[in-house]
């Protein structure tokens, strides 16, 4: 059952005050709290067996790598991944896709098209800017409409025998817009041989993934967003590929033989893994699949919908307040402006002194603020542990924000 | 006063056992144990402020911006660094490398050479490989003799105008030798315009770094050998160099505007910490920097010196015993073989059951095992928190091992 009070309960960091109000934290957007658990799991590992992992024989180094290979294993089961070997640990979603780019430039040449949309939060523009940077290839970008939802109609006349590769995020983090990135695949699928990267960064924390149903190239998360420490994270990425590409990182661990003649790489995850892991980090977020799963993912996604449901309809009863992006199709977000107020970090900070973060700007989508002929929004965004009762303070706080700007 | 008893009792992890018998942990030089004020600087972190950075206008962004930052200037002191803004986080020392070997690509043209030296980590020959093969440059290595010593007359007739580079570590992670670099760099000023990377990782944690008196161009280490939580490092930069070379991972926080016609990077330091960052290991960090200065550097160093000068003495008298590499200049290893005990990871076995953690076997430097025909070798490595009496039960655990073996 779900005891949304015994959730609460484990995030002590919640339960304190914020200018003499109670915290109402609604930036998990921007990065999750974590709960009791998750920091006992990190805790453990450096207070009983902490060791560098994989090339140590001695007994703390072996129960090291047990433990990490052991968080790997939950997470492929998580993401439903077919071996375990297709999950890399990295520092987080912005890593993954670098990664990506750097390690396939060998397949892209003059001429190519990379495909992204125009929904993307900035590590998932830049990092192949600077791939077309390297490659003389092309960037193409799938419009929004003015809901903020993905034209996908620029598919049939842009995907074709030059797309290499097609990067697109499964959930908006400005706009909680879900992707219909099962179409994109599809179409990317049939009309095109090129890679797929889901950025997956909004996705995970909210509802279940299963990368082989998804049947996509590349799946990239953070952990931070998703109830574990930062610098963490998740390059899930297909055998066949993940042989294909060349390693990012040069150093310890990802070679079989090094000599300077001539050295080559070892074998799957280790070759995407040089240098010492995040190896506590990594065991963490095997911590947090657990919290996620004793909720229950649709326990858990039922929940964050009603709170989203029930954010938009308080929040539309506000005169003059504009929520952007389509609304039947959303997860965790909220994002919106006061007509007459030009500027989301007034509002944030009036918020604030009232106890209430939320986020204000152009969350690292510029792009989509200039769709929008905006420069921010204010952002409240969701996790399991939010109450209706702080939806309330929310809309209450908005509406005293509106007062005094107006 | 230097109080042995007092620092261990900070590390609670010390106090356990092993294969029934008290943990002798001398991997240190693998990944050092952590301090209470650090797993506590993380843990009050997560439990009272945790927010993502920089972008947030909310209280606890605020914090968590303001606990990173004086994080990055407690280093910056650390080092000596002139600016705060000359020192990067990243995840650890092999990202550092990577990122200034990705970075100034652009810079490397075929023809050049990139000098390193024989005694290096994987993780400071592979990066410089990989970029060799992007750009058609030539890696040179400077050799070494019999006992591990840099053989500088390498320099006379290999550094010219087309040395663009010149990395070498500052000391050797398999042989625990101090390299000259304060030479190697002058030499390098002299007779080239090369860019001068120091691998720092097992310097760092041992005795006290000044960047600006050494004039290096980078200079990169872990957290994780220093006392800090894994999935941390720095990238010290001169502000000149950071300035001249190009951002290593797109995404969030390194663009100043980011638009699908054009991206412009952020200032320093943001333009090289793209996503979110490791902010609860940033911090702690900071804290692993207030650990080691609370015991003073000096006697930090005194301390390791006398053991390993201890060890030393006491391993030689073993008959057959063989240390490795040059003694008179070293830190914080003893890397040895037993003779007729033809695989170190047999004597590694034999330790673990009377709880003493080595490291046995390459230690990510093929080429120096190969230099000395062996495969591997028994590392012992030293922290502030080891004792002579743990060097004894080093020493009679040797005795035995080669008696079981022989």
């Amino acid at each position: 059952m779900f005891d949304l009070q015994d959730i609460r309960s484990q995030f002590p960091i919640l339960d304190q005050k914020v200018n003499g109000k109670p915290l109402v934290y609604l930036d998990n957007a921007a990065t999750s709290q974590k709960p009791v658990s998750v920091l006992e799991s990190w805790n453990r590992y450096y207070s009983e067996i902490n060791a560098n992992v994989h090339r140590g024989i001695h007994t703390l180094s072996q129960l090291a790598t047990e433990e990490m290979e052991l968080s790997r294993r939950k997470i492929q089961k998580f993401i439903n991944a077919k071996n375990d070997f297709e999950v890399i640990f990295t520092k987080g979603t912005t890593e993954g896709i670098n990664l990506i780019a750097y390690s396939l430039t060998g397949l892209i040449k003059e001429g190519d098209e990379i495909l992204i949309s125009h929904l993307e939060h900035h590590s998932n523009i830049v990092p192949w800017q600077m791939l077309c940077e390297r490659t003389g290839a092309q960037l193409k970008v799938i419009p929004i409409d003015e809901n903020g939802v993905l034209q996908l109609d620029f598919l049939e006349e842009n995907l074709n025998g030059r797309t290499k590769l097609v990067s697109v995020n499964h959930v908006s983090n400005a706009l909680g817009v879900v992707n219909p990135i099962e179409k994109i695949i599809a179409e990317a699928r049939r009309k095109s041989e090129a890679i797929i990267v889901i950025d997956g960064a909004q996705a995970v924390p909210h509802f279940k993934i299963d990368v082989q149903q998804l049947d996509c190239d590349f799946y990239v998360f953070s952990g931070h967003k998703m109830y574990a420490p930062m610098g963490t994270g998740i390059l899930y990425g297909k055998e066949e590929i993940l042989r294909k590409i060349q390693p990012f990182h040069g150093g310890g661990e990802m070679i079989a033989v090094c000599s300077f003649e001539k050295t080559t790489y070892a074998d799957l995850p280790f070759k995407f893994e040089a240098g010492t892991p995040n190896v506590g980090g990594n065991i963490a977020l095997g911590a947090a699949v657990d919290f996620m799963e004793s909720i229950g993912r649709e326990a858990l996604q039922n929940h964050e919908n009603a709170l989203l449901d029930y954010a938009q309809k308080q929040l539309l009863q506000i005169e003059g307040l504009k929520i952007y992006g389509e609304k039947a199709n959303r997860t965790g977000v909220a994002s919106f402006n006061l007509e007459g107020v030009g500027i989301s970090s007034d509002v944030g900070m009036i918020l604030d002194k009232m106890g209430i973060a939320v986020r204000t700007g152009h969350h690292c989508t510029q792009p989509i603020m200039k769709h929008f002929d905006i420069v921010g929004t204010v952002r409240a965004s969701f996790a399991v542990y939010n109450t209706f009762q702080e939806i309330d303070i929310l809309v209450e706080g908005v509406k005293k924000a509106q007062r005094m700007l107006s």
